[in-house]
């Protein structure tokens, strides 16, 4: 049995999907706890935020969203999941529509992410997020069957 | 019984690694049919090369990839590979320390991959390629244990 208390405060999450929605709430909420509870607390967790280099293991990875969220929420729209699962294991690519506010008003950065989720004891939780940002064509994103040239 | 013919043409990978090596041969001899011979044909596999979109499926990378060649081969050193194994499915995420020559002479460029590949009855294949330019930090790559602070 788990306590009332810690079942409360350690979701499991029952699907990659459950996990992502996770993921990209405690964004927008800017909460660092809940965003926290959907990674794996390994060492093997990897995080790269656009641009920036690699972070690697749990503490590594709170530090960055806690000084994410220190500049504020992330509001991002999800676009174009791609979701492979293959047993213990989901791969989802996906592009981030992401909305920021400055000087010159609300503008939209699209960010490519792949997400790995992993099942364990613990339900699935996050073990990889890679985000970059998408060129300026990325509206157009190249999506064709893989048959011959004509 | 595989022909001879085919055995030579279609490389069987006998694990994630020996795909990875025969991407990164492949890109350092520029050969566009070693390229592909590393990817999984159908339409999930996912391509993205720094700062440019999302690619979906084999016809869509095999273009990019022949684009690439088209200006010359890529050298490319790897480090800090982190592999991770579950089952039919393996992740590796690195470091690409890419050399790049121009007026300017010979500069090293890094940029942060995440290669998944998955295992079928042709072997392990590529099936997702992100890459990303890192930041000029990314020397100092961040990798701390995940224990409490201090």
């Amino acid at each position: 049995m788990i306590p009332a208390t810690e079942a409360m405060t350690t979701p499991l999450f029952s699907s990659p999907t459950d996990a992502e929605h996770a993921f990209y709430d405690a964004m927008a909420a800017g909460d660092l706890e809940a965003m926290m509870a959907v990674w794996t607390d390994g060492d093997e967790a990897v995080c790269v935020h656009p641009g920036g280099p690699r972070l690697v293991g749990a503490q590594a990875i709170r530090e960055s969203f806690s000084e994410i969220f220190e500049g504020g929420t992330v509001q991002v729209e999800r676009v174009g999941v791609r979701a492979y699962r293959h047993g213990d294991v989901a791969i989802h690519n996906l592009v981030e529509e992401i909305s920021v506010t400055g000087r010159m008003g609300t503008q939209t950065v699209s960010v490519v992410a792949t997400n790995v989720y992993v099942k364990s004891s613990r339900g699935w939780q996050m073990m990889l997020h890679h985000a970059a940002t998408a060129d300026a064509d990325d509206e157009d994103e190249i999506e064709r069957p893989s048959g011959p040239l004509h």
